[in-house]
């Protein structure tokens, strides 16, 4: 478990190399208000950044380099960090990954390392040339430093928007949400809803058998959203401070990330819109929505935007500062 | 001519109703940092909205309505400012405006009358509409209450990067870049460059011969650049204060336009990444860039999403709040 220090102290940490993300504002059917979060606006185009750094600046002495395992977007981060705290980083990555992410993570000067799709795969990779390398292990989400890293997405919006009814955030992994809840539940009484895609529901099936549930690798266009159970070391948190969890398939996905586009002006990759998604859906209140991130492939972005405006009402979108 | 003050005033007067957007910092080539205006997040997707509350709160007493002519946004912007501020709308629009542009002018409950494509009929359309219906016309551009509006979009600029080298500045029939000069030469010694399409660069030529020129239609994918001479009005301050006019390729358009959604992660349309193709291509120390929109048609965002990313540096994107 975490607390709400360690969210603040992250924030102090990594204040210098992360930028502060703007909040945009929509309002949407009949008394939903939207505080989206756009993570996509982060450097390295999500919200990885933060976590990676917290992990990264508190590095044992005499570190010889990390290695990390990801889907894209964590890979990324640490490449990023490592690059701009002068660490040498290898990252195993899986072999769909979608190209322009691993161009992206090589492009920072990281080691690719490209396995099978599955995330233990993965993982278990990683965790050998950690120990054969003597490398330090940057992992996604299992960590409390990731999480602490993460929530302060979650700091930043609750400072800008003010009190919020509803939190709406993708869970792969969890440690995202973990760090955010933490902040929302320390900061107010919102409620917190997970959002999994529909066949990748584990952390769904988890809540309703009060414990860590594994499920198949799922079929989704959520590249971001693959992980198949809770991480052990945020479970606890996500257990205690997770309201409930909502799935989404891919079609709201790419709805979703049409009306990013067309009605807000932000590009989303699926898992990025995951959140929003079920905020159209559902959302009442003061609802903050946290749009993690916005790395995408040439030909999805094409295909989605063919989709066109999806117009839920007169626009009026600004950042959380204006009207 | 119209001073800070004037802007300042602005500011004040449409701070309820406009959006503070945010500015995301960029790093690109050696040496160049890109401080980017995103007005493409603004309410209705451009920064036509300030002027026009800043028009708009400011009509005589007892005014029946308003009439304006538009290629598209400002006709949503006023459509938009109608709406909040319980004024009936009515906007001329060229026939080939795009389909999006008019469907969102009409959502807002505005009277849409269309005529041919070229910016003069439909002004003349509209003068004469004013007349017969007794209401007051909203100049897209040639109205100081108007430039003073736009120029808000720098003043947010300059207070939230600090000072800046240079300033690039789209360039139709002046509004904007008169207003923003304004504030940037009033707040430090900014080069102001404006930016306008290859075959509609009317302002480059009137500054060359020292007087207003008008130029044949042009041919542009850039629907807000249209404009064939720069306004009578605005012509004094944008002979005082642009320091030089550069002009864009339709090609060089879509790939600012590609940089944009993969490097930036937002969606600018032809007109709003005008200014950064100049930036990209000659950018030297900092940069100040004016993305002036983002509203799109489905078929070209998916050609633009087909270029892919347009990769200057590894990614280092952030909000100015940000490192």
């Amino acid at each position: 478990m975490i607390d709400l220090d360690d969210v603040r102290a992250a924030a102090r940490r990594i204040a210098p190399y992360v930028a502060r993300t703007p909040v945009l504002r929509r309002e949407i059917g009949a008394g939903a208000e939207l505080f989206l979060k756009a993570e996509n606006l982060q450097a390295t185009g999500a919200f990885k950044l933060r976590g990676a750094f917290n992990r990264m600046l508190q590095l044992p002495e005499g570190c010889a380099g990390v290695v990390a395992h990801s889907s894209g977007n964590h890979a990324r981060a640490v490449a990023y960090a490592g690059r701009r705290l002068g660490l040498p980083v290898t990252v195993v990555m899986p072999s769909d990954a979608p190209p322009g992410k691993s161009a992206a993570v090589e492009a920072q000067g990281a080691r690719v390392i490209t396995v099978g799709s599955d995330s233990e795969e993965r993982r278990v990779r990683a965790l050998t040339i950690a120990g054969e390398e003597d490398l330090y292990l940057i992992s996604p989400y299992d960590d409390k430093e990731i999480a602490s890293g993460q929530g302060t997405a979650a700091l930043e919006l609750v400072e800008d928007a003010g009190p919020l009814d509803r939190f709406y955030c993708p869970v792969s992994g969890g440690g995202l949400i973990s760090g955010c809840a933490t902040v929302l539940s320390a900061l107010g009484d919102a409620e917190v809803i997970g959002v999994e895609p529909e066949s990748g529901d584990d952390t769904r099936l988890s809540l309703a058998a009060g414990e860590r549930v594994t499920s198949p690798p799922p079929k989704t266009i959520a590249d971001g959203l693959r992980v198949r159970v809770p991480g052990e070391r945020v479970w606890p948190m996500i257990k205690a401070l997770v309201d409930r969890i909502e799935t989404v398939t891919d079609r709201e996905l790419m709805d979703a990330m049409a009306f990013a586009l067309f009605d807000l002006g932000v590009v989303l990759e699926p898992s990025g819109a995951a959140s929003l998604a079920v905020a159209l859906r559902e959302g009442r209140g003061r609802c903050g929505v946290l749009l993690s991130g916005g790395n995408i492939e040439p030909d999805l972005l094409a295909e989605v935007a063919q989709l066109g405006p999806r117009l839920h009402t007169p626009g009026n979108l600004g950042s959380a500062a204006g009207p």
